[in-house]
């Protein structure tokens, strides 16, 4: 992602729920554009064009959806993919209450019915049922059957189906079929470059710049050790953890212990070998 | 596929929704032939012989069958199929509405009771199950016998089974039985010649032909990195995403590079190869 | 099967529906005998003694129990057996309607209490519980236990359990168990001479002789073709079909190819030898 | 097995039903004993030991139970075993009957509820968990604990657990525990010597006793291929179903082929060599 | 386990149900202490310790825990595991009985809710569900939290854990996590010596006792067979109902045959050898 | 863990329940810490980190969880994980009572809406899907989306989700996700030092402290003998177990044996060779 201008915005306000919709709050979600993201996300979103993000953990994804969700205007719907969720998770299912029978719409199928953007997060941990129920509403149909009430449900406008994953974690082991790959827009997304990833944690942790400087440093020496045995390396908001706990007292060095290198790894020489970093870096 | 004529047709507009069925609207779905497909088609309807569409991801068929729904004056029932995809989704289920019960047809049911055209799209993902309930709607019989409620339906006039899957994909890991297989006539599909298909991405996304022609150039050349890596070629669908966000004034090659690379892999060598290939040849 | 005088029956009519059953009309199916089939077949139903039909796919067992049922007069029951058709499917469930619970017969129950044929299509495909089942049908007893019910149920007079299965495909990975093997008397179907199968074809599809015969030789020699990579060789179904397409004035290599050829396989290298046949052969 | 006397009977007439549970009818089921297989049998049921039974398909194991049942004028509550037989299916299950639910007795409650013979036919077919629950039953407590409707059970006098499975059939791949086996005590069953099997073939098909001991020659000659690839040798009961062929008047060595070839086998070379062995012994 | 002296008992009666526990009766089932077992399980009973069982099949652990429920005045619960049951077996569920739904408490809350032992046999063929379920009931806190109804039960005073497994059955197949058995006091158990064995058996079968040590003397030589082949050597149980077929008449060699023998394996060789021993030792 | 101060307490007394909910009684649950795990919990408490506490079985996790309840004056919800806990074991379901439908939360569901502390315990067992949806609980959102009720709840202020599990046992088998372990802080635990163990031991159990410090000496050497093949080492836990037998007047050999040896394993060899360790060094 090359240099697009950032996005300013004021500090992130609680949103608004209302018919099992969350609709965006009054101020932007805290979020640094890193390229030309937000422009290519809106022209999908005019055009009617999916997007799938990809992206290690923890790189802010996430909050760049609560953050496009607030600039559309449009109420945000998540959903956490796991091997379980199964297209009903998805579509909705009927329920008994007293003597009726009553439908109930699935996150789906309720951002679909009320031009929400639905963001399925970790996508590729979905069963292909999960996924295969997404097809009709990706391409020019936009629609959605839901085949148990007989309903053939039209997306409606401002509807925007986005999903993620991470290509870094179980490469190869768990995969999306090309058909479905193929009905998305990708963008790509690395970790900030070392300026902004110490202005979010600053922002995100109230200590001062110059301790979200050393450890923005530290933890960018920690990653050049992803390839002696990591997963994955550690994110910004590990680092937002770690300068939680010093913003609460906790000894910085006790702080990396905690909340940077213990996340990481159970690997005994691994955190030994962190620990030593930590030491010789950190006051 | 050979030099059958074209078809000729106004851009598509929205079908009509009753009875859980999708009607044709008035005008025909945009679709361009490529061979006898049509006419082997109105054929195997008029006779009562199933259809097999083999194929790529992305290359029409699912348009084409749209296209056939129309031409012939069917509603058109879509399923996509996946792995748990049961029976009884095909077929329907007992509900408990209130202190009553009722039958609901599934999208088999619903097409065989109304004469319609039924496509189980990647019958291949489907569990045997769900494979073998089509079958004594395959052979003169065409009945289809719900266990669960005792009735023999005869499929209505107009009833047409289609089935589709992509045999470039996990051939070998799953298969059709032949006991399936031998029941459907087999039409074969593959991308469209570089004139028809920029003639389908000026159609759809509404970018000069000459626009539409160097995507079509570029992603012909993606289209020969397909045993380097690529689990699946671009497909027509990927050069109509990108031509969209053109259109939507996004650069071109920040446009291929979401549209039609991103989506194909998460390898880094091949997306660097991929990207070398778009910078030198796209404006 | 040695040679037993053939069957002559007028074209086949359309059955009659009722209670969930099908009983035969009034015309006997189209079926040419090819040995002694018919008079064991009627031998076993006079003296309880099941059957089990073994043979390649489409070579006209299902036509041969359609017949056998109209000669007895009995009315079909026709199971497409599958990896999750379970005893319950077989046998019943119960079912809440409103405020009432009422049992409802599967079709192997519903053949047994109305002294039906119960036809087991692919036996070999059905979970061990369904095959199981029919154990206590198969012998002396005729009975068949109704746990959830309480009932056990005394087979009608001329209710005959008939299964069939391919001991070409897949031979090794699934069978029967000899305890289930032995309990029935085995006729065993082979695809019909060239003379018959023409015969058949002509019948079918209603082109003339000629071309028949042609398609029959045509497809003689790609039985050849057997063990270089086919799972199964064309059978006498898909004759039909390619004969059903040229009375519909597609052209004959066309026919053949997407109804004898398409259908067999994926492998472009077969499929490119098959087509080589069929050009050098058909007009 | 030893040289005790043999059970002279009259021939079999149908058992009588009535509250689930089938009554021996007036006339011992027709049963010749090989051994003191009889006197065992009734030690066990006086003393309160459970039986289990070993031996080959087809060699009369379900007839020795119900001639068992018949002289001990216990009801006789069979269960044929297999992968998907749940406890519950054994123990029983709640109902809903209209606006109650009712308790159903599954059939090894039903036979501990009235003091039957409950045989469970072919254990080694199913779960662990069919197995378990049968252990209270056959120790010194002779209780069967029903944990869904909190009753313990005592079993009433008569009650008598009976399993059978074939020792020679998949053996090592399933197996019971050595702590449900040292719970039962064991007889073995064979082929009965040829003299009594000619005299069961007899009194079962009507034919005269020299086609019955020339069937029962050929039968025996057949069983020494059992090494050679046959799953499984040919039981008396295939025996019994060839000469029923021959009472019908279908040739004795096509009545041979398709009752006692066919069901074993379908390996081609198999089958014709025990064709030529038919062709040479049978006229 | 050492010189402990041994507990006199009358013959055991039959226990009193209700309220679907069951109730010590007035006189102590019959068993014979071999080491400090009572003690322990005495003094872990008193101080709120678990208690797990290891032993072979047979050697008479449900005999103990019966004893032990007696001793201490508790009612016993006892429930046979097995890979299916799951921790609603255990703790409970909700039925629907007519317009009411009501909870219905498994066997496991029962015994905690009224003080009774609860004795999960083989809890080694448990699914992990089931073994995690009882973690809260095995420390300090000794509750068991009942998801489903939003109650915490604390265990009345009196409950007590016991589990049992045979190390040398599977051992390294299934095993207990370290989690769960450092939950438990361990107590060992072995066939007890021949004096008591012989005194076991002829209390529970009622032959003399001369006979009673010749088969103990026969059992104990061919537990020496144990590692020839033998899945699990002959227990307890096998030798008491040899002894009860032979004071039933069965002759003493058959009856060896029948109940001592045939059910330890269906190896032939195995079956020769374990039956010439019994031949030249038997009269 | 460094040298924090220690926290001194009443012995525990038995926690309030009401609402489903375990509420912290007067006195604080024993424990006695080993390093700055209290200000860090406090911190994250404060801060609304999520805290993964990593740590061998019995080492006290569960004991520390109890007492920082105690500290904060928060209800404690504790789960124990296993391979069939499903995500709305956790978040809550639907159940019928009567007429009526009834929504029951789940124990996390409870825990967010009244601010507790939630103790997922042994995290690693359980299947993805419990594991996911705890995610939105775990970031600035702090929302737990139910969707069988369509509500978004937030989570009360006070609520704390804690994690742990083993590292040292299944590593490899079984993994946390890197996208779910960077949601956490994490302390490792190990068993305490000598003396803070020997006087955990004499507290639970009432032993004078040399027999407290024998028992801690003995094992700190069995737990030598970790890499000779245990699955894991004597847990503080056993240590208890067995001090309490010795105050119930077990003579300590046999209290070793029952109680910190046979948990440990079934290996006739291992368990030789600690017998031998315990009769050398213990009176």
């Amino acid at each position: 992602m090359s240099d697009y201008s950032r996005t300013d915005a004021a500090p992130s306000i609680g949103p608004d729920h209302h018919d099992g919709l969350r609709y965006p709050g009054p101020d932007a979600p805290f979020y640094l554009a890193t390229g030309n993201e937000i422009a290519v996300f809106e022209t999908c979103h005019a055009r009617g064009l999916p997007v799938m993000l990809k992206g290690p953990t923890g790189c802010g994804k996430t909050r760049f959806v609560e953050h496009m969700a607030w600039r559309l205007g449009r109420p945000l719907v998540t959903v956490a993919c796991h091997d379980d969720l199964s297209a009903s998770d998805l579509t909705g299912r009927y329920l008994i209450r007293g003597s009726d029978t009553v439908w109930l719409d699935g996150p789906l199928t309720r951002a679909a019915r009320h031009g929400a953007l639905c963001y399925l997060d970790e996508i590729i941990e979905a069963r292909q049922d999960t996924v295969v129920v997404i097809h009709p509403l990706t391409d020019d149909r936009r629609v959605l059957p839901l085949d148990k009430t007989g309903e053939i449900l039209d997306a409606a406008p401002g509807f925007q189906l986005v999903i993620s994953y991470n290509p870094g974690y179980q490469h190869g082991l768990k995969d999306l079929k090309p058909s479905t790959r193929q009905r998305f827009v990708a963008l790509e997304f690395a970790f900030p470059s070392p300026e902004l990833e110490a202005e979010i944690v600053e922002h995100e942790s109230g200590i001062e710049r110059d301790r979200a400087i050393a450890l923005v440093t530290l933890t960018n020496r920690l990653r050049q050790l992803g390839d002696r045995g990591l997963a994955e390396v550690p994110s910004t908001r590990l680092i937002v953890a770690a300068a939680r706990l010093v913003a609460g007292n906790i000894p910085v060095r006790a702080a990396c212990h905690a909340a940077l290198l213990g996340p990481l790894t159970d690997d005994p020489e691994l955190l030994a070998a962190m620990h030593d970093l930590v030491t010789s870096t950190m006051p």
